[in-house]
C-alpha cells in the first residue's frame, strides 16, 4: 500500500481524521440518547449481575475522551476536574441533568481540540495517562470501543427495565 | 491534511489497512473467549431482559464479516452458506463446537482476503448487502462495531450466570 501513489489522499486512506472524529461523535451522540432514556433514580443504581450503574460507565467514558486527546496533541495527561474548570460543568455528577451538561461541554471539547491533532500523531508511540503504551490510534480506538462495550451493556439495563433503548444504527454514517 | 507531504505513507495515515484487520481479529479473539466461556446450554439458550442468545448474536456476527469483506472486494454480496461451502464449516451451528469451527473457518478467510481489498475501496461508496448505502470503510465499522456492542450484551449475560468474563483489555493493542 505504501507504494500507491499518494496524490489523493482520501482515496488511498482508510479513514480521515475528521471521518473518525464524526464516527466518534455519532457513537458519543447515541450514548446521548441512553443517558435519557435511563429513568433519573436507575441511571445511577440500577445493575444486574453485580455491575456498575450505567451513570458510573458514562463517567469512565467522560474521564477519558477529553483528556486522552488533550494528551495526544500536548503529551500532558490531566483529568477533567483540570480540563474543564472554566466551563462551568459539574466534573461530579449526582443528576442526570448534570451529567448531560457535563457530556456535552466534553463534545464541544472534542470537536474544538480534535483537529489540532497532527496527522502524523495517529502514528506516534506514547504512555497514555502515564501508563498505557502504544500509538496513539491504538489509544483512541480503545476508548472509543469501551464506549460501545459498556454501552451494550447499557442497552441489556434497559431491557430488563422494560424500557426500549435507542436504535444501535440510528447514528450518523454518512462518513 | 490533503496538503500534508506523503512521502511517508505510514506517519499521515490515521491508521492502515493491516493494523484495521489486526485491530478486528484482535476483538475477534476476544469475541471467540467469550463463545468458549459460555456453558453450552446457555450459549443457545440464555437471555437477559427477552433479548436474543449469545449464540444468535454471534450468528449475526459470521453473517457479515467475510460476506461484507468478499463484498468490498467484489460487489457480489453472498452469504456464508454460499462462501464457505467448500471449508467444510456448519453453517447452521447447533453445537458449540460447530460454532467455534465456522468462527475459525471466517478467521482464516478475512486473513486470506482482507489484504485483497484496494486501498481507495475503503472511501468508496457502496451498496452493502444490497441496501446499505454508505462507505466500504463506514460498513465496515458498523460491522466492527456490531460486534463489540452486542458481545457487551454478552458479558451481562455471563456476570448474570456469575461468570467471569475474560477482560475486555486483554486484545493486541500493539497496531
Amino acid at each position: 500500500m505504501e507504494n500507491n501513489t499518494l496524490s489523493a489522499a482520501t482515496t488511498t486512506t482508510v479513514i480521515t481524521p475528521g471521518q473518525l472524529l464524526k464516527h466518534w461523535q455519532g457513537h458519543r451522540a447515541l450514548t446521548r440518547r441512553m443517558i435519557e432514556a435511563f429513568p433519573e433514580d436507575q441511571l445511577f443504581t440500577f445493575s444486574v449481575g453485580g455491575m456498575r450503574p450505567f451513570s458510573t460507565l458514562v463517567m469512565e467514558f467522560c474521564g477519558m475522551a477529553f483528556p486522552s486527546v488533550y494528551g495526544v496533541i500536548t503529551d500532558e495527561w490531566l483529568g477533567i476536574d483540570v480540563l474543564l474548570k472554566d466551563t462551568g460543568a459539574v466534573v461530579k455528577p449526582t443528576t442526570k441533568a448534570e451529567l448531560l451538561q457535563l457530556w456535552d461541554v466534553i463534545t464541544e471539547k472534542l470537536n474544538e481540540w480534535w483537529p489540532k491533532i497532527p496527522v502524523e500523531a495517529f502514528q506516534k508511540e506514547i504512555t497514555a495517562f502515564g501508563q498505557y503504551e502504544g500509538k496513539s490510534v491504538s489509544i483512541l480506538f480503545y476508548i472509543f470501543d469501551n464506549e460501545i462495550h459498556h454501552r451494550g451493556q447499557g442497552y441489556v439495563y434497559l431491557r430488563a427495565l422494560g424500557i426500549e433503548p435507542p436504535a444501535f444504527w440510528d447514528r450518523d454514517q454518512n462518513l
